[in-house]
């Protein structure tokens, strides 16, 4: 069982407009509403892959009761964390193909609810396969929620990987988690490194045991332990089009249902970037393609990343 | 006391971005959240005249809920309907003074809901002064609903102020409401007369004894009665720029105020004019700039319209 724990959740609202024009009125043809969150969308996938989960995330308000309600109905476990602030809204406009998002800002939580936070993640993780933590953090989050999280699942032997950005990256990775799975513009921006190979090993020269790094079309790559020989990379699946958004999360579960199983290095890169893709090709994110994925998998090999 | 029907309410949402990029993805820096819908926003302004409304409206769901209790602590006196579908919401954003909507449809109500608004309606009109109602209608309406509605206020004498569009427009008007108020867009839709005297006079024909059509920079025009000689013309207040959005709806509460009160039809139409001008300065539909209004009053007079 994987526990993700997703601190700055989101309903996903889609509106369907014919065109949106900047300074004019739209009726929107159609509203689509979806939890969404990081964390939510990596235990969407790990369930796609058979696997077994549990959300642990802060829902505030009407907004927040809804999301576990329809989180639950999906399948999935959710450990809610009642917290006052309603959970925000994105709201993506699509016209013609063409996806405009606003996303509202994340709500803050008391020191109370980041307890909470905290002790829902400890009890869900008892027995648990692996703890993801995973997207954004509110305003004023404790400098530290990721290494406590990490506390956590160390003191239970529980594996741990984060995606996140910022200096939350960086602090996450001195606490040693298991993995950290940050893209290339996150990883430059955090550590000031241009060269992935340079940014990569200051995280883990931090602490972080491996680090993968998502490079878009480049495919990703992946370092285990500090040493150079230990760094391997994916190409990308060509010519894949479609909703890149939930990919990276994607690439999270696979990499976290890998680890779990105990999978060579090398190929859970490979059955990575093989379910990024797949994701690509379906529809909302959280979903994948997993007759794409069966089809992607055996046209992918790691080479070694010099 | 000014009984406002809202059939097809929204949450109105503001977004504040920097600049609005289609194809982008943007952070909000600001929320805003107010409930809106035209009968709400007449409220309102009949409110920042001085008078008392009770403000009826289908109110579903979480943000249904949370309209009426804001409206509530606005001051506003609520008949909430409680219905099962939650209240539709509009996403404005702003970005460097251009607004772009995002109208969400409404949510079609059930006919025991349609049943319980009526009967909420005619409970408030026991005692009011007038019947304002305003704004679209969600799908699947009843189509003799405004009829319905006036048949209501008519038993207990109480006058009708109408303010929609379309085939209702069209079907309030043989009720024989005291007032309907189209804009010249709508006046025109609905009846396809070009000519704002032509079409007014359509609706006179149906049964409305008092048209008053707004043609946005070229002022308001009232029709009393099916005589030519019944019409007059005020001529907008120049050089009022800002947000028109609730311009129509002060018109609305002024038309309503100025019946009740018995003032003379000419200084109605100004004092209407005068109080739409004072709306656009305002920041918010609903709210109206007091002491614009009474510097432009001296300023109008209604001249018969030929």
């Amino acid at each position: 069982m994987i526990v993700t724990v997703t601190p700055n959740p989101a309903l996903d609202v889609t509106y369907e407009v014919d065109a949106l024009q900047p300074g004019h009125s739209h009726r929107v043809a159609r509203v689509l509403e979806r939890p969404g969150g990081k964390g939510v969308n990596v235990a969407r996938v790990v369930r796609a892959l058979g696997g077994t989960t549990a959300v642990v995330a802060p829902f505030g308000g009407a907004t927040g009761e809804g999301m576990a309600g329809a989180l639950r109905r999906d399948g999935l476990a959710v450990w809610p964390v009642p917290v006052a602030a309603e959970t925000r809204r994105t709201v993506t406009v699509v016209a013609g193909g063409e996806a405009t998002a606003l996303n509202e800002p994340g709500r803050a939580l008391s020191g109370a609810e980041w307890a909470a936070l905290e002790a829902a993640a400890g009890n869900a993780l008892d027995g648990a396969g692996a703890l993801v933590v995973s997207g954004s953090t509110p305003p004023d989050t404790p400098g530290d929620l990721h290494q406590r999280l990490i506390e956590q699942a160390r003191r239970r032997g529980v594996p741990v990987v984060v995606d996140t950005s910022g200096p939350a990256l960086l602090s996450a990775a001195e606490a040693a988690p298991d993995l950290v799975k940050p893209n290339i513009d996150e990883v430059r921006a955090a550590t000031g490194a241009h060269d992935v190979a340079v940014a990569a090993r200051m995280l883990l020269e931090r602490g972080a045991r491996r680090v993968v790094v998502s490079l878009g079309a480049d495919g990703i790559v992946g370092f285990d332990g500090p040493g150079a020989h230990d760094a391997w990379r994916v190409a990308a699946v060509p010519d894949v089009a479609g909703n890149p958004t939930g990919a990276g999360d994607a690439v999270v579960a696979a990499l976290s249902v890998g680890l779990i199983a105990g999978v060579p290095w090398p190929d859970v890169l490979a059955r990575a970037t093989a379910l990024g893709a797949a994701a690509v090709l379906a529809q909302a994110a959280g979903e994948v393609d997993l007759a794409a994925y069966e089809r992607f998998l055996p046209t992918l090999t790691a080479e070694r990343f010099a």
